[in-house]
C-alpha cells in the first residue's frame, strides 16, 4: 500500500508527539511546514531554540527566567514579607494581571498527584519550606487550584507548617463574576456562603 | 506588568501563528518544549529540517516525493491509461488506502476558490491539461471534494475538456455507509438516487 514519504511520516510522528497534537493536526502541521518560506521556517526553529537556551528557572522562585533571578524576584519594591504560591508559571502570569498582589512567589512546579506517582519530592516542596525558614515572610497565600491535586498540596503545606508562626491563607472560593446562583453547584456555593464578606464599597 | 519571559513570549507567538494553534496550545506547546530531553528536541527539530529538505513534489503528479518521481508514478504496473485526479496527497493516500484504484494520480496542490482569489494558475492544472496531451490516458477521474470548491473545479476541469475523446468520470456522491436515509441532507439522498446502481451480489 502506498503511503506518505518516509520524511514526511517522521515528521507526522514527532509532531503527533506533542501535547494536544491529535494525528489529523499533526498531518496539517507537517503540511503547512512543507509550504512554508524559507525564512519564516528559519525563524520558527530559531525561536524553539532561543526558548530552549534562554528560558531557565528563577533560582529562588522557580519561576521562568533569563537570568539568575527573575524579574518580580530581583525587584525591590515587590513586598518581601507575602509569598504566594503557585503550581506553575502560568498561574502566576494570571495572578500579576489582576494587580491585585505585589508580593513574592513560589511556583512549585507541578502539584501532588499521588495516583501517578507524583509525590512532594518531585516539586518545588523542600525549596518552597528552605525559604521559608531562611527569608522573612510574614504571611503565605496558597493559591494552587481549586481541584482535587491543588486542594491536597494546599493541604499539606498546611500540615506542614502547622507549628509555625505564618499567616496561612488561601483565595477565596466562590461564585464566578458573571455567574447565576441558580447554576452553582453545591460545593462552590456552599464556599460563598462560609466565606461571605461584610459589604463594602469596594465590592462594587 | 509582569508578563512571561520575552524568549517564551516569542516562541508562544511562531507557534500560535502554525493553522490550529489557539494562543492557550501555544503556551502549552512552548512548556513541553522547555520540559524535553535535549535529545528529544533534538529528534525534534531534525525531524522538521528532514522534511523540508527531503520531501520535494512529483515532477509528473505533484504528489509528494522524495526523488524525481514519486513511487506511484516509478511504479510500471500501475495502469497508465487511468488518472485519478484530486486536490492533495492526502486524499491521494486515502484513495490509496481503499486498494480501489490502480492508476496514475495527479494532485492539484489546491482547488480553485475565486473568492480568496485561487484562480486556475495558481494550481496544478496547467500541468494537468499538459499531461492529458503528452501521456495517452483514456479515463479521467475527477477526485475533488464534495464540496463548492472541489465541485467548481471539476466542473472546470469538465468544461475545458469538452472537445476531448476521454472518458472523464466523478467519484459517486450518495449515502455513506452506516448512515441513515432519515437523517441525510436532501442534495445526497437526491444524489443517491440519480445515481443509483443496479444490485449486484458484489455490493454486500
Amino acid at each position: 500500500m502506498y503511503e506518505f514519504t518516509p520524511s514526511y511520516l517522521k515528521a507526522v510522528e514527532e509532531l503527533h508527539q506533542l501535547p494536544g497534537i491529535g494525528p489529523k493536526s499533526a498531518e496539517k502541521l507537517a503540511a503547512s511546514f512543507l509550504k512554508m518560506k524559507q525564512e519564516d521556517f528559519h525563524g520558527f526553529v530559531e525561536a524553539l531554540q532561543e526558548l530552549r537556551e534562554k528560558v531557565k528557572q528563577c533560582s529562588r522562585c522557580y519561576n521562568l527566567a533569563e537570568s539568575e533571578l527573575c524579574l518580580i524576584c530581583s525587584d525591590p519594591e515587590r513586598d518581601q514579607t507575602k509569598l504566594c504560591v503557585v503550581e506553575e508559571s502560568k498561574d502566576l502570569v494570571a495572578i500579576e494581571k489582576t494587580g491585585a498582589y505585589n508580593g513574592l512567589y513560589h511556583v512549585l512546579q507541578g502539584v501532588l498527584k499521588p495516583i501517578e506517582g507524583i509525590q512532594s519530592n518531585k516539586i518545588r516542596l523542600k525549596e518552597l519550606f528552605h525559604r521559608l525558614q531562611h527569608e522573612s515572610f510574614q504571611e503565605i497565600i496558597l493559591a494552587t487550584n481549586f481541584n482535587y491535586e491543588g486542594e491536597l498540596t494546599a493541604m499539606y503545606i498546611v500540615k506542614e507548617l502547622k507549628n509555625s508562626s505564618l499567616t496561612i491563607s488561601r483565595l477565596a472560593s466562590g461564585l464566578p463574576m458573571g455567574s447565576d446562583i441558580e447554576f452553582a453547584d453545591q460545593l462552590t456555593l456552599k464556599n460563598a456562603f462560609r466565606g461571605r464578606e461584610k459589604f463594602s464599597e469596594e465590592m462594587i
